[in-house]
C-alpha cells in the first residue's frame, strides 16, 4: 500500500490543434514527471480532461502512458462514471491496460444518500482486484461531499485503500485523518490542494495529486521533501513559490472551470516545451494571445520561463 | 416539429427482484402509457434510471420499448452523458434503436461556461439527423441552470427543438415562454413538473414530462385535455387530485432522490400490477414493508386503488 | 382576517438626491398604490429597503404611511431582525406607529433548525396582540426555507395569520396551498411573485404582494379581478403586459440585487413622477444616464411613458 | 496595530437558567480566558450569541466586560447589524462601552455586489475612530464571501485594519496573506479556525479567534506559542489535544447551529464551573441530561475533567 504514498499528479492529456490526442507530447509529459520526481501518476483525472474522451480514447491513453512509463512509477486510474456498473466497466478495461489502482468518485447524475454511496463503493470494490481509491470532488458532484465516517468504515472493510481529498474542505480532512489513524491508518490520504500543500502535509496528508505539478514538478518534488523531513518553514517558501507561478490559472479569459486552471497548465506547459499544443476538447474554445501573452508573463516574472 | 407536443411521460425502467431488467413488465409499461392517452414517450430519463444502466442496456431498453411501441407514438431518448463526444455515441445507438428525438443536458463532471454549453449542444447536433432537446434538470448537474436566452438562440439556429424544464423555476421559464416567442416559437417547451402542470400550460407550455403518469397516465391526460380546453379550474380539480396521490413519494424512507420517488412510482406500479416488482438497481435497497404499506395506503385512500 | 386578502404591495421608501427620506414624495406613492386598487400597503419589505433604514427612520416611514393612508386600507409592516426579542422591539414600535398586523421572517445571522424557528415565530406572537405574518424569503436568509408543514402548524395554533411566501418554490407553495385547507385554512397565502401571479392564483393563493405594482398598481388590479372572476386567459394576458413592462429590471448595471430590482422600480417611478428621485440608500451608487435611458425605453415601448 | 495580533477568543455570554444575562459568570469568564493567556477578547460574536441580544443588552454586555477586564487586554466588540447605518449605531454604543476596535461583517438581509460592499465599509470606517476588522463569515451571511482583492485595497486605503477569517476557505485565506504581504501588510490577518488553526499559522496567520479558547484556552495559547517558536510538530501535537476536546460539538441533538457549537462550550463551561448555567437564548432549548452526559463523557476521556 505504502507505493501509493508522495505525489501523484494529475496527467494531462495533450491535444493536436487539430483536436486529436497529442500522444508524442503524451510521452513527454510522463517524462517530465518522473523525470521531476513524482512517486507515480493519476491518470485521467479531471486535470486530464477525461470528461471529454470517448471511452476508446481513455482506454487509449491509459495504454500509452503505461507504455512509456515502464513500470517506473504505479498508476492510478480514474474511472469517472455516473454509477457502479459503468464504473465496472471502465475499470476493467483500465486494469487491462496498465493501472496499479483506480480512482472512483460517489455516484453522478444519480442522486444518492450516505448508504448508497458507501454499497457504490462496495460494488466496485467487489468487481476489481486492485486498490480502489475514492475520490472526493464536490465542486463536480453538485457538492456531494464524501462524509468522514463513511471513508473510514470502507476503509477498515478494505472496500478502499485510499481518498484522494479535493473537497476544499480541510477541517473535515482534518477530522478524516483523526479518525483513520484511530482505526490503525487503513486509507492512505491525498489532498487535492495545490496551493496549501506543506499545510496539510503538516495535519497529516500522506500525499498529494496537485495539477499543476504538470507545469513545475520539481518544485512540489522539493517541497514534498521538505515536508517529510520536518522543515516546515522551507516548506512553506518553496509553497509560496509555487504559488506565484500557479497564479496563471487567473489568466485564461470567457472560459468555464475546465477551460481555466487545465487551459492555463497546457499553455504553460507548451510554453516551456513539453507539449505542442495547449488545446482543449472541444467545446473549449482555443486560445486567444491575449491568454497565452499573460501566462508567460508569469512564468517569466516567476523564473520558470527566461 | 408538433408531433412532439402534449404528454411524454419518462418511462420507468422496471427490473426483477434479481436485478435484471424486466422487459415483460417494461412491454406492459408501455401498453400502460399509450393506453392511457399518452402522446409520445421519453425513454431512458431521469425516472428511467439512465444513470445506472450500462450502454448495452440502455440500447436493450430503447429497442424494447421501440418494437412494443410499434409507431404508435414518437419516441424521445435521453442520451445522458458528461460531454458532447460520448453524448454523439449515444445518440447514434438511440437513433438506430428507434429514436425519433434525443434529449441532452449540458456538461456533466464538467465544468463549462455557458458560451461553451451552447457550443456543446451545437457539436451534438450536428452529428446527428433528428430533433434535440435541452433538458434543464440543475438538480442532477450541481446546480447549472441553462440559461433562456442561450436557449432560444439555438432554436432559432436550429440546434435544438425543445426544452423539458425541470429547473423548478416557474419564472424563468416563464421568461423562456416569452423570448421564444418573441422569435416565432422554434422551441416546443415541456415543463418537467408533476404538481403544478396546469399552471404551467395556462402560462404556455407546450407539454409535459411528468413521471408520475406513469402511475396513473389517464388522469394527467385529462388534465392535459381541460387545459387545451380552456376549463381551468377544470384542470385544476384534477391537478389536486393527482397531487393527492403524488404524496406516495414522502412515504419511502432513508433513501437518496431517486429511492424516493421513482421508487414510490415503481412500489404503486407493481401494486397495480403494472410491473412485477418495484425492484430499483443496486446501490439502492429493496423495499421494506413499511415502505410499500404506506404507499398502499396513499393509492387507496385516492382510490387509486381499491 | 379577510381584511388581509387581495393586492398588498411593499411600498418603496422614496430618498432625496441628498439621501434623506422624502415623505413628500413617499405621500405620493400611498396616494398612487391606493388609488390603483390596492387592497392594503406592506410598509418595510425589501422593497422598502427596511434593512438600509435605522430603527427611528422605521418608525418615521410607517408613522408617515398611516398618517397618508388614514384608514384608507391595513398596513401590514415588517418586522426585519435577527432574532425574537429585537423582532418584538421592532412590532411595538410598528404596533404603536399603526400597523394592523406585522411581517416576521426566521432568525437571521443566527442559525436555527425546524423547532427553534417555529418557537421564534410562537415568541413573537405571545408578544403582540395583532396578527403575525410569516415571511418565507430564502435568497436574504441564506437559502433558509420555511417548511410548509410547520407554517400550517402555527396557523393552526393561532400564531401565524399567513404567509408571504417568497421562496419561489411553486410545488412548495402548492402543497402549503393544500395542507392549509386541510387543517380549515387557518392561513392567508400570499405570493411574493411578480411575473406568474395569475398562476400562484390559478392554484390557491390568496394575494400577492408585487414589489413592481409600485410602478403600475392598476394592472395589477385588472389581473386580480380577472383570477377572481374566473377569467383566466384574460389574466395571462394582463400579466404579459405587465411582464413586458417588468424587463426594466434587467437594465441597472453594475449594482447588487437590491440595486437591480427595487432601483428599476424607483427610475420608473420617477420617470412617471410619482416620485422626486429614483436616489437609493447609500452605498447603493446613483444610477447611471444610461441606466435611466435603458428604464425609459422599456416604459415607452410598452406604453406606460409616452 | 499590532496590539491586535495573538489569540482573541469570541467571549461566550453566560445565561442564568431563568434567561436572564448572568454577569457574575461573565466576570469569571474574562477572568479565566485572561488568566489563560489570551492576547485579547473578541466580544459581541457570533459565539457570544449577538445576534439573540437587544440593543441594550449588548451595551450592557460589553460595558460589564469592559469593566472586568480593566485594561488587562484590548477588546474587539462585533457590530452585526443589517446595513452601515445601524452598524455605525452600534460601533457609537460599544466604543463608548469600552470598545478598542470594532468587527463588522458585510450587509446581510441585503444584497449587494463587491463595490457595495467595500462601501459599507468605507462608510463604517469614515464613522468611527476606532480601527475596524471585517469579519468573513459566509455561513451567515447567505454565503457571500469578502473577496481578498477587495480587503487588500480597503487595507491599503486605511479603511480595515484586520480581516477574522471564518470562511473555512484555506485557499482564499492563503491568497489574502499573499496579497496583504505584497502591499506592505496593512492588515492583521485571524483566522476564525479551530481545529486547523496550527496549520494557519504556518502559512501566514496574524492570530487566530478560536470560540473553543473559551473551554480550553490555555492550550491554545500553548499552541500559539509553539507556532511562534517555530515548533510545527509540537503545535500539531497540542492542536490534536485540542480537537479531542473540541468532538463535544458534536453531541447536543436536535438544534441549530447556534445550539450546537456554542451550546456545547457552554456545556462544558459549566461542567468546569466557569459558568453557572449551559442556558442558551430562547428560541434555543435546554440541554437534556444526555446532552449533558455526552460532553461530560468527552471532557473526562479528555483529561479536561477529571
Amino acid at each position: 500500500m505504502n507505493t501509493f504514498a508522495g505525489i501523484y499528479p494529475p496527467v494531462v492529456t495533450p491535444f493536436t490543434a487539430g483536436g486529436e490526442i497529442d500522444f508524442g507530447s503524451l510521452d513527454r509529459v510522463v517524462d517530465h514527471l518522473i523525470d521531476g520526481g513524482m512517486h507515480g501518476l493519476f491518470v485521467l483525472g479531471s486535470t486530464g480532461e477525461v470528461a471529454y474522451l470517448t471511452d476508446d480514447q481513455r482506454v487509449a491513453v491509459i495504454s500509452a502512458i503505461a507504455r512509456r512509463t515502464d513500470g517506473r512509477v504505479p498508476l492510478l486510474v480514474g474511472c469517472m462514471e455516473q454509477t457502479a456498473p459503468r464504473v465496472i466497466q471502465q475499470a476493467h478495461r483500465a486494469i487491462a491496460a496498465g493501472a496499479a489502482g483506480i480512482v472512483v468518485t460517489a455516484p453522478f447524475y444519480a442522486l444518492n444518500c450516505v448508504s448508497e454511496i458507501a454499497d457504490h463503493f462496495r460494488m466496485v470494490s467487489a468487481a476489481v482486484d486492485v486498490p480502489v481509491f475514492a475520490y472526493d470532488v464536490p465542486v463536480r458532484l453538485g457538492g456531494v461531499k464524501l462524509v468522514s465516517e463513511m471513508l473510514v468504515t470502507l476503509g477498515t472493510e478494505g472496500v478502499i485503500a485510499g481518498v484522494k481529498d479535493s473537497s476544499g474542505n480541510d477541517v473535515e480532512f482534518r477530522r478524516l485523518v483523526a479518525l483513520n489513524r484511530a482505526v490503525g491508518s487503513p486509507l492512505q490520504l491525498f489532498t487535492g490542494h495545490e496551493m496549501i500543500n506543506e499545510a496539510m502535509m503538516l495535519i497529516g496528508a500522506d500525499g498529494m495529486v496537485p495539477g499543476f505539478a504538470n507545469v513545475d514538478p520539481g518544485r512540489y518534488r522539493a517541497l514534498y521533501d521538505a515536508c517529510t523531513d520536518g522543515k516546515w518553514e522551507h516548506a512553506v517558501a518553496i509553497q509560496e513559490e509555487i504559488n506565484a507561478e500557479f497564479q496563471i490559472v487567473f489568466k485564461p479569459r470567457g472560459r468555464g472551470g475546465d477551460g481555466t486552471g487545465v487551459g492555463a497548465f497546457k499553455i504553460a506547459m507548451s510554453l516551456l516545451g513539453v507539449i505542442d499544443s495547449p488545446t482543449q476538447p472541444r467545446p473549449l474554445a482555443d486560445f486567444t494571445d491575449e491568454d497565452i501573452s499573460a501566462v508567460r508573463e508569469v512564468l517569466v516574472s516567476t523564473g520558470l520561463l527566461s
